[in-house]
C-alpha cells in the first residue's frame, strides 16, 4: 500500500478501484467533482450543435467580446479581463509574472497553486489553516508574510469550503500592499457562496476592491458555476497593466472558441444563477445537517463540498471509510495530496437531492457497521 | 499611416478596413488563413452535438487514449506524445524548456517562436533565409549556430511554404547534436506536403528521426490540416524525458475535451487526409502556375499557401497591391510582422476552386490596372 500514488485530481477513479482490489467496471456514483450540481443550462446543448461553423475560424484574438462581457459583469473594465484556459491557465500565468520569487500559499488548498510555483522557479512556504475549523488568523498570517512576493489563496476554499471575510481580506490587503506582497485570490467557487453568507455573490467578490488594491489578482472558472470543466474557461481580474504582462506570457488563441463564445450568453443567464444559489442556499444547509447527524465532524461550508471526517463515537479512519464508501459504489475524494491534510479528511461533493439522500444512506450504513 | 500596427495574425479585416477606411461590413472574400481548404472532415458536426454530457466532466488527466492513437500514427512511444492547446501551447512550453538560454530563429517565420522566447527570456538571433527563393544553406547555418541552445524552424515554413529536405536536415542533426544545441521542428504544416514531393507526408515528417535524435522535438498542430483552428489541438513529439520536463510547465487539463476526444477519429480518418493529398497534389501546381502566368513572383510552396510579389513588369508595390484587393473585397495576408520581409511579399491562401479562380480573376483586374 506505501507505495501507491494517490492520484493528484479528483475523478480518476480506475487507478483508485485497481488499487482497492475493486472490478475496473464497477459502477460508481461520483461525489469527489466539486462542480455545480444544477449545470450545464439546459440550453447550452442546442447552442453546441451550432457551434461548427466558428470552430472553421480562428478565435478572435484578444476576444473582445467575451472581455466586454465580463467586464460589465464586474463593473470593471475590459483590459482589467484576461480570458484563461480554465481558471489553471490563470494560476500558471500569475505564477509566471513572479518566476524566481518568493511565494507563500494559504493551505490546505489546491494543489495547483505549489505546481505553477515550482513551474516559474518560485520559492514556496506554506501557512497552514489549523484543523478542525481552518479559519484564518489573520494576525499570525500577517507576521509570516515578511519576506513574501506573492500570496496565493483560495476564496471560498477549495478543499475546506472556507471562506475569509471581506474585512478580513481588507486587513490583509492594506498590509500587503504597505509591504510589497501581491496578493492572489482564487474565486473559482465565490458564485456558489451565495446567499448564506447574508449577501448576494456579486458582493461576496473582491472585484469592488480591484480600484483600491492594484496589487490584488483575482482568478476564476466559468466551468465549475456552469458544470461544463470539459470546455476549460476562466478568467483573470487585476489592474490593467498586470492583465497585459499576464497576457504576454500566454500562447495565442489560447481560450478555443466554444468557451469564447458561450461567456456572454452564460452571464447573460441570470435565471440560472438565481436558481443555483437558491438551491444551495436551501440544499447546503441540510446536507451539512445530515452529515453532522452521522456523528461526522463537518467543516461549515461555503462551496458546493463539505470536508468532513468521522468523529469520535466512530472507530473507522478516514481511510477506512474511503475504501467501505468505494467498496459500495460511492467515489469521495481523498485529501492525500492536500498539504496537511495527509488523507485524513474527506471531501463530499454536493449533488442532486436524490444523490445527497444515496450518500447519506451509504454513509450511515457504513459507519454503523464501523462503530458495531 | 506610419502609425498604423499592422494586426500580427492573420484575418482581423476590422482594423484593416478602418486603417484603409473601408465600411466595417464590408464583405470579404478571405485568403488571409493557412488551413486545409477541404476541411473539417464532414461527420464532425453531428459529433460535436453529441459532447454535452462529456464537457460536464474534467477531461482525462494526460489523454491517454488521444496520446495513444498519436503514437500510434507516428510509430512513437505514448511516452513521447503531449497533447497541446494548440500548436501555439507546444511553442510555448519548449521556450519554456530553455528559460534565460540563447535560441536562433530561422526567419521569416511564424511570430510566436519570437514571443515564446521573449516569454521565458530567451536571447534571440535570427538567421535569415534569402529572397526571393528563401532557401537554407546549410553550410552557413552551421556556422551561426556555435552559440546557440535551441534552434526554431518551421518545416514546410510559414509564410515561405519552403521545405528544407531530409538530407539536409540530417547534416543539421548530425552537427547540432554535436554542440549540444537542441532543434524544434514546427511541423504544423507537415501534412500538407502531400504527394508534390514524391513521397508519402509520414516520410516528410522528421518523426522517424526522434529514436536517433533525442536533441530533436517535433511540433504538431492538427486544427489546420482538420480546419478546426477554434477548437484548439495540437502536440508535442520528442523523447520521454522532454515531454515529461514539458508538462511540468503545462496547466492541467489545458486541452479541452472536445478537442482531446476528436484526436482519435481525425486521425483514423484515412479517407479524408487522402482526399486532402490528391486534391493539394493537382490545385496547387495549377494555381502556382495561375499566379506565374500573371507575372506574379511565386515562392515554390510545400503547403497550403503562396507566398507572392509584383513581377518586375508591374508597376505597384505589394503595399498597394494588397490595398486595391482589399478594395475589392479580397483579404490577403499582410507581412509586416514576419522578420525581413517588411510587408514587401503577400501570403496567398489555396482555397477551394471557386475561391481560387476569383483570386486569379481578381488579381488579373488589380494587376492590369496597375501596369496601365
Amino acid at each position: 500500500m506505501s507505495k501507491f500514488i494517490w492520484p493528484i485530481h479528483g475523478g480518476q477513479a480506475e487507478a483508485l478501484l485497481a488499487h482497492f482490489g475493486l472490478p475496473a467496471d464497477q459502477r460508481l456514483d461520483d461525489f469527489s467533482a466539486n462542480l455545480n450540481p444544477l449545470g450545464p443550462p439546459a440550453w447550452v446543448s442546442d447552442w453546441l450543435a451550432k457551434q461548427l461553423t466558428g470552430l472553421e475560424r480562428y478565435p478572435a484574438p484578444d476576444y473582445p467580446a467575451a472581455r466586454q462581457a465580463i467586464a460589465s459583469h464586474h463593473q470593471l473594465q475590459p483590459e482589467q479581463v484576461l480570458l484563461t484556459n480554465g481558471g489553471a491557465e490563470a494560476i500558471f500565468l500569475v505564477a509566471a509574472l513572479h518566476a524566481g520569487k518568493r511565494a507563500a500559499i494559504i493551505t490546505p488548498s489546491f494543489g495547483e497553486y505549489a505546481r505553477a510555483c515550482c513551474a516559474h522557479r518560485l520559492s514556496i512556504s506554506e501557512i497552514a489553516l489549523p484543523a478542525p475549523h481552518f479559519t484564518l488568523d489573520v494576525d499570525s498570517l500577517l507576521e509570516a508574510l515578511s519576506d513574501t512576493d506573492v500570496l496565493f489563496l483560495c476564496r471560498p476554499n477549495n478543499p475546506t469550503a472556507t471562506l475569509i471575510d471581506i474585512p478580513a481580506m481588507e486587513t490583509l490587503l492594506n498590509y500587503t500592499a504597505a509591504i510589497g506582497c501581491r496578493v492572489v485570490v482564487d474565486e473559482a467557487f465565490i458564485d456558489m457562496v451565495g446567499e448564506t453568507m447574508g449577501e448576494a455573490p456579486t458582493e461576496a467578490s473582491l472585484a469592488p476592491l480591484l480600484a483600491r488594491y492594484p496589487h490584488l489578482m483575482l482568478l476564476h472558472s466559468m466551468t465549475k458555476f456552469y458544470t461544463l470543466p470539459g470546455l476549460r474557461l476562466g478568467y483573470l481580474l487585476a489592474d490593467a497593466v498586470t492583465v497585459q504582462a499576464a497576457q504576454a506570457h500566454q500562447p495565442p488563441w489560447s481560450v478555443n472558441h466554444l468557451a469564447a463564445e458561450l461567456v456572454a450568453p452564460l452571464l447573460a443567464d441570470d435565471a440560472f444563477a438565481r436558481r443555483t444559489q437558491r438551491w444551495l442556499a436551501s440544499e447546503r444547509p441540510r446536507m451539512a445537517q445530515a452529515l453532522t447527524e452521522l456523528g461526522l465532524e463537518v467543516v461549515p461550508s461555503h462551496a458546493c463540498f463539505f470536508l468532513i471526517r468521522p468523529g469520535a463515537m466512530h472507530e473507522i479512519s478516514s481511510a477506512a471509510l474511503f475504501e467501505q464508501l468505494l467498496r459500495q459504489g460511492v467515489l469521495v475524494r481523498h485529501t492525500h495530496n492536500f498539504a496537511g491534510l495527509h488523507g485524513g479528511w474527506l471531501r463530499v461533493a454536493l449533488r442532486d437531492v436524490a444523490a445527497n439522500r444515496r450518500l447519506i444512506s451509504v454513509l450511515k450504513n457504513v459507519l454503523e457497521k464501523g462503530t458495531a
